[in-house]
């Protein structure tokens, strides 16, 4: 873990910034033959892959109330008082993304608005393996009910027995959700875009998952589909002065490489003295951590920078564009206005990632791979429509009808033209 | 054009809802081999197929300030006039889609909040060809401007002689975008997307096109370029009942024809009388039409479909999902409340869907193709990154500390727990 690089150039900021490529169109010769085997033989062909792959046996791929509620009553009641206080914040937040209709007279006697409307049938998928993230239920599922989804479907794969994890039952039951089928993988993805005899297809796909699932979903998006956001690995970027708390700022980094391998870390700091207080902390922490051979097989791609200039340390955060960006400073709100690329940014010493990842109500399904620069997490929006609606009245038709004329006229569209002038003339006999 | 549908039942819909299949697969093998041409060779490659396929020969590609002049003073009063009503209503409209930060306090001590900011680079593809469409780059540059992004580029084909159209120039200019650039195709979606010597790299393309930007869209948009949103053939659907003026109905279908032969138009009517009456007035007011052709060829595609029930005829219409859709009604404020799906939703008799392609201040960048069940037409959200924010007090990771630690543990994530404990051990000594 010795990447250090003490005020590096721009010319090095490429480089600097770069994240692993991933071929995905190599994962395309084995996900394709699943997507059309279940859009072919739907429910026959995912029952195929989930004995293959998750080697269980299903009849029935709906998960029953019964189930539900024997999953609720294994959860132990502290971890539900976690999830409900969990759900309060992040649904008091999202709440607050909702939008009111404002009709606006743009001329006068031409009234103009949006409509905020849930995308009607929506899928979550929820990843199990290693993990069972319920969590990434609660960040899907709270705008899905607020924005007013009608139909919401969940897909999570089942253990060897058929089981799904209690701890995604009871958060489901939580939010309300019952639609719960015991699918993951690429056969999960393909049978919410195309539909089976048991599971409905959906008009937008949500949540994170291993390559192939990613490249599942990025294949149906280009039939139309429409997909949360494309996907990389987490990442998280600190800026820490001489104000930060070197121990919390180690902490910070590696809950974010115990993820994954391939999890990126970046250190922006603003004198090498607070690398080697991190570092020696890193070292420190790491000792005790369960997944400490994937935090260090992360900690090898990650970078540690010194730059000294504040201004320069932003503009490479901002070119960067991470994911996750704590600025670790007790001046962080004054520094937080510098920040133009991020997806979700964590202020001070007391705001660790994980606060935002589980429970403080920002939601944690978030653009990765300088994906930032030009798109947003997960929120109310990415569940809605937002519709616009129109209403002259005839006044309001003659006051911008004769520029309508013009523009159409000027653009060679004559019938564009005469939809107003055969209106116009009707009203002027 | 006698594609008559009575009450069809709903096996009939699947078919009554269907986009004619575009294949952009199969314009890959064109399409790739000039991207890649562009990545690699910059301008000489851009400037390549500019010869080839406008017939221009291009020293350079930037428009100068003295070509703004000069096309500007081409611009005849009237028509600067209108084009200046449309801008006016048009940043009316999307000025009042700003947000101002809410901060909320979900726990005590919890502070969350969202954020706008203008995505820093965007490329706008504004066509030539047959028309101009400056209409289409009012439709961008006003949203992108209201976004605050910092660099916005126009791309738009010159004429054989290198000049580009004086209404763009007189339009971009009155948004105050200087850097417009004469490419277009899809050697302009590649230098957009990857940057050449003189054209700057950006983050998301908008803009519509013919099938192969459309597919060079797609294709970048893979690599992680951002787009507005899929394309198809622009599309109208018209719901009218006894209420309806038919000569307008016409003339609104009419309008929507002329755009293209492959343009959707379908006429959802409560009478098999008002369908007569409307299909009366079309070939009335076919004659004098300079696109007949086009709009002929558009109308064999067309369908007029009878629903006696009303709400029959909006489930029809949510299946259908338009681009725009018109309800051609006296009863057009009570009926749009059944509207689920469209792109921007025109009311009554003097609301034509030229009002809002043009002027009215509604986005004319819409959902096409069933799109609209899922996604947005574009407004200054599409110009934005919403960034979240939080900031917790000592007592605020208290609060929600302890929560965060056992979900953490609950998915197995031991770091992000240690970055809670560790941190509330310091102020609990």
């Amino acid at each position: 873990m010795d990447n250090l690089f003490i005020n590096p150039g721009k010319e090095q900021w490429n480089l600097l910034t770069k994240r692993p490529a991933f071929n995905y169109a190599a994962l395309e010769d084995i996900v394709m033959p699943i997507l059309l085997d279940v859009k072919e033989n739907g429910d026959q062909a995912v029952k195929k892959y989930i004995t293959k792959f998750d080697h269980a046996s299903l009849d029935i791929l709906l998960v029953s109330p019964q189930e539900v509620e024997d999953g609720t009553a294994l959860v132990d009641e502290k971890l539900k008082a976690a999830i409900q206080l969990a759900k309060n914040n992040i649904q008091l937040f999202h709440e607050s993304q909702q939008q009111d209709i404002h009709k606006i007279t743009t001329s006068p006697g031409v009234l103009c608005w949006r409509k905020s409307v849930g995308i009607q049938n929506v899928g979550l998928y929820i990843p199990g393996g290693s993990a069972p993230l319920f969590s990434t239920l609660l960040m899907l599922g709270i705008p899905a009910r607020i924005a007013g989804c009608s139909n919401i479907i969940v897909c999570t794969p089942s253990n060897a027995e058929g089981k799904i994890n209690p701890v995604i039952l009871y958060t489901a039951q939580l939010l309300g959700i019952t639609n719960i089928f015991k699918v993951g993988g690429v056969q999960a993805i393909a049978a919410m875009a195309y539909g089976t005899q048991s599971i409905p297809a959906v008009s937008k796909i949500f949540g994170p998952g291993n390559q192939y699932v990613t490249a599942g979903k990025q294949l149906v998006n280009r039939e139309g589909v429409a997909i949360d956001m494309p996907a990389g690995p987490s990442e998280l970027a600190v800026y820490a002065d001489d104000t930060c708390i070197p121990a919390f700022v180690a902490a910070d980094l590696l809950s974010q490489a115990e993820h994954g391998a391939d999890s990126q870390v970046v250190l922006v700091a603003t004198t090498s003295n607070i690398i080697d207080e991190v570092k020696a902390q890193i070292r420190l922490q790491l000792q005790s951590l369960p997944r400490k051979d994937t935090a260090i097989a992360a900690l090898i791609n990650s970078r540690f920078i010194v730059m000294e200039d504040i201004d320069t340390a932003f503009d490479f955060l901002n070119e960067y564009a991470a994911e996750h960006l704590i600025i670790a400073s007790d001046n962080a709100q004054l520094l937080s206005d510098k920040v133009i690329n991020a997806g979700s940014v964590f202020l001070g010493n007391y705001s660790p990632e994980s606060a935002g990842d589980y429970a403080s109500g920002t939601n944690h399904t978030l653009p990765t791979n300088g994906y930032a620069k030009a798109y947003s997490g997960v929120s109310v929006d990415s569940f809605v429509k937002k519709i616009t609606f129109q209403e002259l009245s005839e006044q309001g038709l003659k006051n911008i009808g004769p520029s309508v004329e013009l523009m159409a006229e000027a653009e060679g569209l004559q019938a564009h033209k005469n939809a107003v002038t055969l209106r116009i003339n009707s009203l002027n006999p």
